[in-house]
């Protein structure tokens, strides 16, 4: 595999590294249709642990079967595919080598009774990604939880173990929980901070929310409005976003949430794009679609991170 | 010992496990009355842990001895024998190779005071289920119980390390706790989120209790009546059930409740068998009648099972 | 030694032990007057930690020394000897080999605030067992506390330590704490339950005390009444007791609590001789009395046992 | 370094030790000025850590430097220096085998809110104090607060780990906390108890305060009463905590609490000496004095020891 | 690397460490325009985890960048750079070798709602410091807080293994939580403590907040006016600080807090350095200044460290 000069550019950040993380994070930038290009679009299902099967699976039933996901993100080109543990398993020798997968490590479910203490469970160890052959970790933090300390003490135990043997990790960094409003878990302020903070814990990829215009917190308020930071247009946040990820330096990824209409999900890749962001992970805007919808859905996604829309 | 091409089957979905762990699973699968159909009837005996002794066994005091309950599963030709640490020593040398035994790795019982953060202790380990030379591992997870994640922990290092070791893992997944309703216990959609998070987690065996047509959360109740996921009889809520499961890959039998009625009984067999569900764990109503009772009693359910009646 | 038929009928009970603990087991069986006879009577004296020294010792003060205690049993023809650490460590070196030890793992004070989470301290290790040259470790759970379950978790991983290095494991059960009554502390029901549990986590010497013909748990009630199980008289409750220890395959030792006349102390060991226990635990009525009228007061015990009375 | 009989008699008490502990406690009863009488007297400096530098050192402040407190302990011919990590890794190399060392293990301090669950820091390991050379570890133990159970697993893991390796064990027993009245936490009930668990623990020499005639506990206060045990007098109170450490078994040291006057110094001395006690264990009332004051103060607290005075 | 006999003074300090731990303080203390001079500059960044990245970088975005405090702290001839893991990474390859750096392990941040248990997540290890090159490891403690045990246990930990390799424990004690006044914050009693007990804990490097005049403690107010300690000027109190300091033994390091005026940061380090201070850790006030700007105003603070105004 000759990886490109892009991507060479992109591994050069990744500057205390060993060879077999680099390895890792070049799989993925090197995979699917996006291959090369220094962007990416990862298809994550973590739904059913999140929201429950019906919830989840009942818009596009094939996807109870484990299979369906895996062959979507390999049929769609995707750089990866991110799901927990059993689903992982379910397909681990049917599909073995056949895209870059990351073990989601935690996970929440929505019988839980937490709020201001919002916690997931780890349900996976660097083991098993290495015995299921996993290019990278998946681990997610709540900034402003009550137990957010708990969760940046065990990613950080979690990562630093997957370096040692070569595994990459991305961090779902989802401000939630603590004081924070539902508005502030979107806002700017927050989700730049949470970003940051992914990055210091020593993500090699991020993937937080598109960020909206609301600022959350008085004395960042200040200093955004005092310093002029523009926040105005998505394209801005993003640009903003991968300021606060060491300039740029680490990769960030974003998620567009809820399904929605097929226009909002490209506009929003056209904002990622032309904020200088890395691209996509998709999820229900892919999976609980029929499978052509989706994969015509994705493939216009990549078409607008290759610049050809 | 020929494994029967539905075995074969069974074993296929495993796709991640070593020979270890598939040959265990293929004990129970080939053993007993039932053995190489697919089918399953698991005899548990963990009633004296949760209800006490008295309550338990008085109604047939035979069952006061542990041995009584290693003889009533082998001679009703069940497919393996579970129960708790000190119930499987008891006999461990009298009846060892004599059937597969399963052992109850966490125990709750009624004397606890616990509500909304049901929990339950580990009472054993994996290295007492290989000197005790059992096939698997069983645990209980609350699902909606505050304690839930600690509980998602625990089994998971537990069947990490019972996976590295060759011996299955049968999560019995009981929604409890937090604020699920007396009525929520059994709704279709906790039920079958229950069983989702339990194949999520790395299990084998996925042990439920047969669903009622309630729906519990009303988001997902909007996605059942939208979707029109049928959920009408038994049988339509065992299928979903088993769809919950990555769509039939994964092993699920049900248990019945309390002692009732044998037509009672015999009526859930035929429905797990329509729906396609992989079988029966049935306690009370075995080992509290009287043993030539409990004899005809199994041996009619597993006709069912055969699809003779 | 040459082991008598009871002692390997016992001993047979232990079907998964390996012969270092069964070689303990007979070191307590074979000891002493009762020696060989399946009965036992072991001295235990952990009060000093219980309630304090003054109140422990004043009565008869040659107790503060605890080689005192060593000799009393040795003299009087125990079975065995149990106290925490720092006793046996006084007179590990003078007593060594003279007469099989308990080692009391963990330990509560009555300086304690604690009610419904009643808990104790551990304060040694197996290792400490090993190198005091103990036949057993003891330990104390309070089925009901709120914090019973972590105790459950640590005599079960004491207790596989124990087991591996082939050393005996006797369990205190003891009601207490949760929302047990004072009466319920020592209903029939509940010590009953107390036993099995006991036996399930994997004891071999179950302690609990002598029951009263009390029913605390309403469920059970029904059971005991609806059943008719007969618990009139302390000999028919010491025979519930037994069957509710693995039907008798575990040894039973009952302790009959604060000092008391000597005719209510035969009375005792009469009821439990007859309900078929296996004999008692005698620590304040026998070193809170003279030495000479404690040895005549364990003699006199132990020929009621030997069914001379 | 040939041992004197008394000596030798003491380390007799110590059956389950090896050499490495033996050797160690014979260091410290055989330096100084009291070296081979069996008396000791201690200088401990962890008055920084418990009250601040300024209220421990200004009222001399040479004190500040942790020089000032070895160079003291030296000239004054006491049996050893105790301090926490820091203060002993400062002089570490400067008196390296210029006196017996006591590594103080945990501290609290006076900026804690902790009242009913009165806690201390570990701050130190049992390598560190084999690196440092120390001849022992000191632990304190608060019995009666709310973290006291924990206090004593830690000490117990503490302790296990420097028997192992030769060093031996100092246990500071402070009532303190829960439902212990102010007067309570020096009553003589409360202190023989206190004194009682630390010999239970495994303590080769225990710390104590000097207790007042106050009975605490209402159930103690009957015995002693009924069995009329002496604690009119200092000298009686300190005989009556002697007994309730193995009845002498166990070497005690008596601490004087706040800075005070001379006198009262000396009558504190006469009284641990005529009720048998092994000594003093003096810090405030030798480091808060001027050097030349408080040499002149600890050589007439020795020479009481010694029955010169 | 020649060493000054000022550096040698001061390594004889530190009696206990191994020549690997003094040789990495000779390479903080050799190091940048103060190099040999006994005194300190060093640069902290750890301000984007405590308080967000746009409020601690809009104000000079360069920032951004984690290069860019790399290049800071060489261009401006500092002794060392400190920052959380990420910020290290991230330049870990292109500065390797051209400045001493200062992992600092444990970090909060502005989300977290606690106040009266103020605590911080650990996010880094020991190895992490090794595979990064790291001299030294840093560390917040909060005395007062309630979780200040905890972090002081853990600091103790992380500090033996440090030593244990041979990197250097720089502890940030800053007062906070519990019952500590807003003003006691910096109050020189509650200072002076902090100090002390930073160097009790082993820190090689102690780094404290410049002190106030006021007095928060009632206890140690009586003291500190009874024993006229001179606190009336800033270097008489940076003089007290060091007494605390283990009498100057160890290396004490002030910072000054939020972003001000250049001449009140003038005025702080002519106080430090008439007061004995190590020097200065000076994080918003260089970072937060346009790059000529920040340089400006090191070099004129060295030159006060030089005794040159």
């Amino acid at each position: 595999m000759k990886l490109t000069r892009r991507v060479k550019e992109i591994l050069a950040n990744y500057e205390s590294d060993n060879p077999g993380v680099k390895g890792n994070l070049a799989r993925i930038l090197m995979e699917g249709k996006l291959g090369g290009s220094g962007k990416l679009v990862i298809l994550p299902v973590d739904q059913g642990f999140e929201h429950g099967p019906a919830r989840s699976f009942a818009p596009n039933p094939p996807g109870y079967d484990p299979h369906y996901h895996y062959q979507l993100a390999i049929d769609a080109g995707c750089n990866a595919y991110a799901a927990p543990l059993g689903s992982l398993e379910a397909g681990a020798d049917t599909f073995a080598g056949a895209i870059p997968t990351i073990l989601k490590m935690n996970s929440a479910n929505s019988l839980s009774t937490q709020k201001e203490a919002a916690d997931q469970a780890v349900t996976a160890s660097v083991k098993d990604a290495l015995r299921l052959g996993c290019a990278a970790i998946g681990f997610t933090i709540y900034p402003g939880s009550e137990a957010m300390y708990d969760q940046y003490e065990e990613i950080r135990e979690l990562s630093a173990e997957a370096k040692s043997v070569g595994i990459a990790t991305v961090i779902w960094s989802y401000p939630r929980g603590g004081n924070i409003s539902k508005d502030g878990e979107l806002a700017v302020d927050v989700i730049g901070y949470a970003a940051h903070m992914a990055a210091l814990l020593g993500a090699h990829i991020i993937k937080v929310k598109l960020p909206s215009a609301h600022l959350e917190n008085a004395e960042a308020k200040k200093v955004y409005e005092s310093k002029g930071i523009k926040i105005d247009t998505l394209p801005d946040r993003v640009k903003h976003i991968m300021q606060c990820s060491f300039n740029g330096r680490r990769i960030v990824v974003f998620s567009g949430g809820a399904a929605k209409g097929e226009d909002a999900v490209f506009d929003d890749a056209r904002a990622i794009r032309d904020g200088g962001g890395n691209g996509s992970i998709i999820g229900r805007n892919a999976f609980q679609r029929p499978k052509e919808e989706a994969l015509a859905l994705l493939d216009r996604i990549m078409k607008i991170y290759q610049g050809k829309e």
